[in-house]
């Protein structure tokens, strides 16, 4: 439920002009994926259509494999990976790493191009250049062939200069703190 | 949809011990309210409960309005607010804003207090109290009487010291860029 407030004037924004952004969301403190899920939820709310591409997650059940399900068909959700390439007690190699990001790169070029999304979030990507999976050339086509009027989102830490100078709005999530340093494990429907 | 890996050992993460969280994301970049909507439809996907409530915010359609809705009985949502107190435009005194973010604590309180939900979201409460709206003691209490299990998330830009000494994991959101820098308008889906 919604509780919309009584007896106020609720203006409604309708940019004169639509345009898609590229919008970065970087940095190491938590809330990157949370705010590209967050801009999924808010798009579907307008009846427009998202594709989450999932780099290196697929190995590990998150909240939004489920929570994506209850927007119904405005959303497309591919978790792609095969977890943190190097984080300790990871068993795949580097190159079975990399082969799942570049699928993922074919992935995210034909949905970008297919006009049949409004936003197309390319969740951890950034981590996955840092980490070599995918190159930052790759990239930077991928802003390049973009619709102007699609909007492209692009988490993860470590985000390339190249990358952010292309971008219209980046943001740097800082960590000030993080519960996991006082030894608390993650916890669902906030870090997973 | 969601299209789930394959031939995968998919982990599914349970704490030993689950309990409540003290989240704030504040600064002065893009990403605070769309984390937590990012954190409550996470927690929708694990069947937990979510509040969200948001100070100041109600004079202004955004997609979140619809796009909680698709979340069913998983959330209820308060736009409790009348516009940003001071913006240029906004037609409400300071005592009017001041009112109706009073109430807003009131019902945050009962809220918490009640054992109905897993996750508590106090949206732009951080910015409300840098504004004089509600008093910095009020958070502190909310903190304070918070049920263990319940997580609570305060976003808002300027969090204060003694908000973020309490919490258990803050971020601070910092803006590298921001479209409207360049003129474009505020684009439905990304923006509001």
């Amino acid at each position: 439920m919604t509780d919309e407030p009584q007896g106020l004037k609720i203006t409604k924004l309708e940019p004169e002009k639509r345009q898609g952004l590229v919008v970065v969301i970087t940095g190491h403190g938590k809330g990157k994926t949370t705010s590209a899920l967050g801009m999924v939820l808010r798009a579907a709310g307008h009846g427009m259509k998202s594709v989450l591409i999932q780099f290196m997650k697929g190995d590990m059940y998150a909240g939004e494999w489920d929570g994506l399900k209850l927007l119904g068909d405005r959303v497309e959700h591919y978790a792609t990976g095969k977890g943190f390439c190097g984080l300790l007690g990871n068993p795949y190699s580097r190159e079975e790493h990399r082969a799942n990001a570049q699928a993922a790169i074919v992935l995210a070029r034909e949905k970008l191009s297919s006009g049949e999304y409004d936003l197309v979030i390319l969740d951890e990507i950034n981590n996955a250049r840092h980490l070599r999976l995918v190159d930052t050339g790759q990239i930077l086509e991928l802003i390049k062939i973009r619709p102007a009027a699609v909007h492209l989102i692009l988490t993860g830490r470590d985000a390339h200069p190249q990358v952010i100078e292309l971008a219209d709005t980046v943001s740097d999530v800082q960590e000030i703190k993080h519960a996991y340093r006082k030894d608390i494990e993650p916890q669902p429907g906030i870090d997973y």
